[in-house]
C-alpha cells in the first residue's frame, strides 16, 4: 500500500494554476503544440470531449436541430459589414492573405503574385456567413423555424492563452435558428440554455447557476445573453455555455427577410448559442483533487480499468485471462443505458505505474488483479472518488460475481457523489448576507481567507495570478438593473473589488423590499458577483 | 401517378457534369457559399458524411487507433522542413499572415502592425505537426505502435473546385501511426485500406479496385501509395481513400527515433491514411440517376419517409396519426443492427412535391400515405433504387403489419440492389483484352462511343469537359513495372490517349506469359488505367 502524499507534483492549495497545468499534462488530456496558443488534444482528452459531443448532439436532434457545415474562412466584406453594425466587435483575428509560398533566394515564403484580392478571416464564430445562407434559404414563413448547429474549430487570438480553458483554436459547436417571432426565439435560447444546464448539470456532474448576462456582458449584437455559470474548486466561476437571443439585429445587417402568413415582409428573429472544449477545463477544475483527475463515469472514455499485476511467473497467464474475461463480463452490463466502458490494460510496465496513471487520468473504477484475486475470485479495486483514506489508497475488494454484478451501481453511485460534492461546494460558497456595498468592500477588498461559512472542507487555493489573494468565493446581491451610466459606475466599483457580475440568475430570491447594493434605488433583482476565467 | 420524365432538369446522358452539380443542389447535400471554392454542406448532405464518420470510426477503434486533435496551423519552419526532403511538395496554401484587424482611413483591413514573425499555414495535411509530436512522444519500443487519428478540416488552394470533389476546405480523417518494423508499418498500411475497401464496398455499396499507386503518382514522401478507385457512372475513376507507407522519411526528416529492445536507437517506419468528404460526391456519381440521389440505406439519413397526402378535410388528422404511429413502429424495427430511422413527413407543402423531394433526396423508401391506405390499413411505398417502370413511378402497396415486419428485409434487398447494379457495370467496363499499344492507341485514340461489351445499360454519358468525348472505361494491361527514365516515357504515352496508370491491383491475374504493353520486356503485373476526376 502506497503511503505517497499526493500523486501530482502541485497541489491544489499550493498553487491552482501550476496545479490545473500539472492535471492537463499528467492525466494526457493536452499539450503545448509548438504552435502560438494553439494545443494538441491527446486522445484521453480528446475521448471527453468526444463523450461531451455525443451527449450534446442527441440532445440537439431530439430538440429538432440538424447538423451542418459552413466555411472556416470570412471574407473581410462579411466581416466588415458586421463591425458596421456591432458595437463591441473584436478584432483579433487570424487573416489569411496569400494562397501559395514560394522559395525565393532560398526562403520558403508567402508568394508575393499570390496575394488574394480580398483577405479571408478564420472564424471567429460563424453569424456572418451562416447569416448570408439563411438570407438566401429563407423565404416564407413555411421556412421557418430553421434550427441549425455545426461542430467546428475557431480561432480567436487569444493574447494569455491556456490549456482549454482559452486557446487560440478551439473546438465547439455553433448553434444557429431563425424564427417567425420574438416569442419563438426567446423560447428556443432559453430551451438550450436548459439543453445546457442539464447536460453539464448531468453526465458532467457541474453544479451550475444558469441566468442572464447584464447589457455590458451580452454577446456583441446581443438583445439578450443568458449562461450557465459553474463554480470552480478555486472559487472563481467559468462561463461553461452561452445562449444568445439576437433579435433582428443580425437579421436586418444581413436582410433575412420572410413572407409572414398575412403576405408581408418581416425581419427573421434569430439565436445563437455554444458550447466548447473548455468544458473539459471545467470538469479538471470541478473534479480534479491532488491525486489527478477524476471523471464522471458518464463522460469517462473508460469507465473500469483492470491492471493485472504481473511477476514474470507462470501464473501471470492465469492473470491476464482473468483480466480479458472479466473486461468481457463487464463489458456486456449496462451503465447509464450504454454498454460498461471496461479495459484490460495489457501494456507493459510495472503495475503500480499503470495503477496511478489511471488514477491520475480520473478511471472511476480502477482494479489491480493479482494470483491472490484469482486463485479466490475476487476483484481488487479503488473507487476513484474516494481513492483515499487518510493518506492511503482505499482498496476494496468483492467476489468477482458480485462485482460485476455492482459494477454500473458503483458507476451510479460515484456519478451522484462527484455532483453532490460540487454541489455543495457551489452551496457554501455563495453568500448572500451583504447588507450594503461597505460590506461587500469589507468582505472582497479584505486580505483574510475564506469566511467560516464558506469553509466546507474542500482545498483552499491560490489565485492563477500568484499576487492574487485567495479568492472568496461569490455573492448574491440585490441590484436595481441600472443601465447606462448608473451601470457603469456600478461595474467601476466592482471592479475595484476585482469583481464582476456574472448573471442575474433566472431562479430569483423573493426581494421582499431589499434595496439595490450599490444606490438608493428599489431592488430589481438579485445579481451573482464573481470573479472568472 | 406521375409520367414526367425524369425530375432532375438534366440528365446523366445529356452532360455528366451537369446532372452532378443539379443533385448536390436539388438533394440538398450543399451549395456555393460565397468563399472561393469553399462549399456549404447542408444537412442532408452532412447527415449522409456523419453516417460515414460514424461507421469509419468504429472500424478505426476495432483496429486499435485513438482519435486525437492536432493545430489548425502549421509554422512556416515545420513547412520548410519538409519541403527540403519531400519531392513533389506541393505550394498551394492559406496563408496566415496577421492576427488582428483594423479601421485605417475607414477600411477594414489587416491590422500592418499585427503581422506574424513567423506566417502559419492552414494546414493541408498533418505529417508536419503530428510528426513533430511523435518525436516528443515516442522514446523507447513500448511506445509503439502508436496508432493515432484525427477528423479535422483542411485546406489546398484549388484551382477548379468542384463540390465534395475537389473544394479549397475539405473534411477528413488522417490517420497517423508509427511502428518498430517496416513489416509492422506495412501490414498496418494495408489493413487501413482494407477497413477503406470494406466500409466503402459495404455501407457505401461503391464497389472499388484495390491497388498500388506507381512510383509517380505516390504521396510526396511515401514509400508505397495504395489506394481504392472506384468507378463513376461516366466510367472515369474516383479515387476514394489511400494509405500511405512513409518507410523512415518522414521520421528522418523528424528525428522521430526510438531505443530498441537491444538498446540501440532506430527509426520509427510511419504510415498515413485518408478519406474525406470527396466520398460523397462518389456516392452520388455510383447511385444517382435521372430522378436524382440514390442512396445506401445504411448511410441514408432517413430510409423510410412516410408523405401523408392531406387534403384539407376532416380525415387529415387520422392520416396524420396513421403516419406518426407507422413511423414509430418502424423506428422499433432494426435494420444492419440499428434502429430503422423512420420519418413522418408533417411538414406544409403539396405532397407531390414533398414526395419527389425526397426521391431526389435518395431515400430508399417513400411512402405515399392517404386516407384510402389509412380505411384499407395499408401502405404506398416506392422503392428508390427501381423507382420507375418505363416512365411510370413505380408503386407498391403492402397491409400494414406486413410492411412493419419486412421493411428491413426491403432496405437489405436496396443495399444489395445497389452494390450488384454498381458492381456490374464495373466488371462491364474494365477491358482487359488489349494486346498491343496500338490496340489501346485505337480504342482510346478513336471517337467512337463505348464498344459493346462496355455497354451494360448505364446512361452513355458526355465527359465533365463538353470537349471531351465520351470516356470509354478502364484498361488493365500487363506492363514491366518501370522506373525512372522508362516510366517517363510510358507515361507520356498513356497521357496522348488521356490516360493514366490508376493502380496495380492487389488481386492480380495471372501474366502468363504476357508482355510489357508498352515495351518488349516481359511483363511483372497488371495495372489498372483510365481516366480520373
Amino acid at each position: 500500500m502506497t503511503t505517497q502524499r499526493h500523486a501530482l507534483s502541485v497541489t491544489r492549495a499550493e498553487n491552482f494554476a501550476a496545479w490545473y497545468q500539472a492535471i492537463v499534462g499528467e492525466a494526457d488530456l493536452a499539450e503545448e503544440s509548438g504552435v502560438r496558443g494553439c494545443m494538441i488534444i491527446r486522445p484521453w482528452g480528446y475521448g471527453i470531449w468526444q463523450r461531451m459531443q455525443e451527449l450534446f448532439d442527441r440532445r440537439f436532434r431530439e430538440t429538432g436541430h440538424e447538423n451542418c457545415y459552413f466555411p472556416l474562412f470570412i471574407p473581410l466584406s462579411y466581416i466588415a459589414k458586421e463591425a458596421e453594425h456591432v458595437e463591441g466587435f473584436a478584432k483579433e483575428m487570424a487573416v489569411v492573405t496569400h494562397h501559395r509560398l514560394k522559395t525565393i533566394d532560398g526562403v520558403l515564403q508567402p508568394d508575393p503574385e499570390a496575394r488574394l484580392e480580398e483577405p479571408l478571416v478564420v472564424r471567429p464564430t460563424s453569424e456572418t456567413v451562416i447569416g448570408a445562407a439563411f438570407q438566401r434559404w429563407i423565404r416564407s414563413h413555411r421556412d421557418l423555424p430553421l434550427l441549425l448547429n455545426q461542430w467546428a474549430n475557431v480561432v480567436r487570438w487569444e493574447m494569455r492563452p491556456r490549456a482549454f480553458l482559452r486557446t487560440v483554436e478551439f473546438l465547439w459547436q455553433e448553434g444557429h435558428t431563425a424564427h417567425a417571432t420574438s416569442e419563438e426565439a426567446l423560447e428556443e435560447t432559453r430551451r438550450m440554455l436548459e439543453v445546457y444546464r442539464s447536460v453539464v448539470e448531468g453526465p458532467l456532474a457541474m453544479p451550475v447557476v444558469a441566468g442572464e448576462k447584464p447589457p455590458h456582458e451580452r454577446f456583441p449584437g446581443a438583445e439578450n445573453t443568458f449562461s450557465i455559470e459553474a463554480m470552480m474548486q478555486d472559487r472563481k466561476a467559468l462561463q461553461a455555455g452561452t445562449a444568445h437571443y439576437l433579435g433582428t439585429n443580425f437579421s436586418r445587417a444581413q436582410n433575412i427577410r420572410f413572407q409572414t402568413e398575412r403576405g408581408d415582409l418581416a425581419l427573421a428573429y434569430t439565436t445563437s448559442w455554444g458550447v466548447s472544449t473548455r468544458l473539459v477545463g471545467g470538469v479538471v477544475m470541478t473534479h480534479g483533487d491532488d491525486d489527478g483527475l477524476r471523471l464522471p463515469p458518464i463522460i469517462a472514455p473508460r469507465q473500469i480499468v483492470l491492471v493485472p499485476i504481473l511477476r514474470d511467473r507462470p501464473e501471470d497467464g492465469s492473470v491476464l485471462e482473468y483480466c480479458d474475461t472479466l473486461a468481457r463480463e463487464l463489458g456486456a452490463t449496462v451503465a447509464f443505458g450504454e454498454p460498461v466502458r471496461a479495459l484490460a490494460d495489457r501494456k507493459t510496465g510495472r503495475s503500480v505505474d499503470k495503477r496511478w496513471g489511471w488514477l491520475k487520468r480520473g478511471v472511476p473504477i480502477v482494479c489491480e488483479i493479482g494470483a491472490r484475486d484469482v486463485s479466490s475470485g475476487s476483484v481488487t479495486f479503488i473507487r476513484r472518488d474516494r481513492a483515499r483514506k487518510g493518506d492511503k489508497i482505499e482498496f476494496a475488494t468483492l467476489p468477482r460475481a458480485e462485482f460485476v454484478r455492482v459494477a454500473s451501481g458503483l458507476l451510479a453511485e460515484i456519478q451522484t457523489a462527484l455532483y453532490a460534492e460540487a454541489h455543495a461546494r457551489l452551496e457554501a460558497n455563495i453568500r448572500k448576507d451583504f447588507a450594503s456595498f461597505a460590506d461587500l468592500e469589507a468582505y472582497y477588498g479584505g486580505s483574510g481567507g475564506p469566511p467560516e461559512s464558506a469553509k466546507d472542507g474542500a482545498a483552499a487555493v491560490a489565485d492563477d495570478s500568484a499576487s492574487e489573494e485567495t479568492f472568496r468565493g461569490w455573492a448574491l446581491v440585490p441590484w436595481s438593473r441600472p443601465e447606462g451610466v448608473a451601470l457603469e459606475a456600478f461595474e467601476k466599483r466592482l471592479k475595484s473589488l476585482k469583481l464582476t457580475v456574472r448573471v442575474a440568475p433566472l431562479e430569483q430570491r423573493p426581494l421582499a423590499g431589499h434595496q439595490c447594493l450599490f444606490s438608493d434605488a428599489p431592488a430589481k433583482e438579485w445579481v451573482l458577483l464573481g470573479r472568472a476565467y
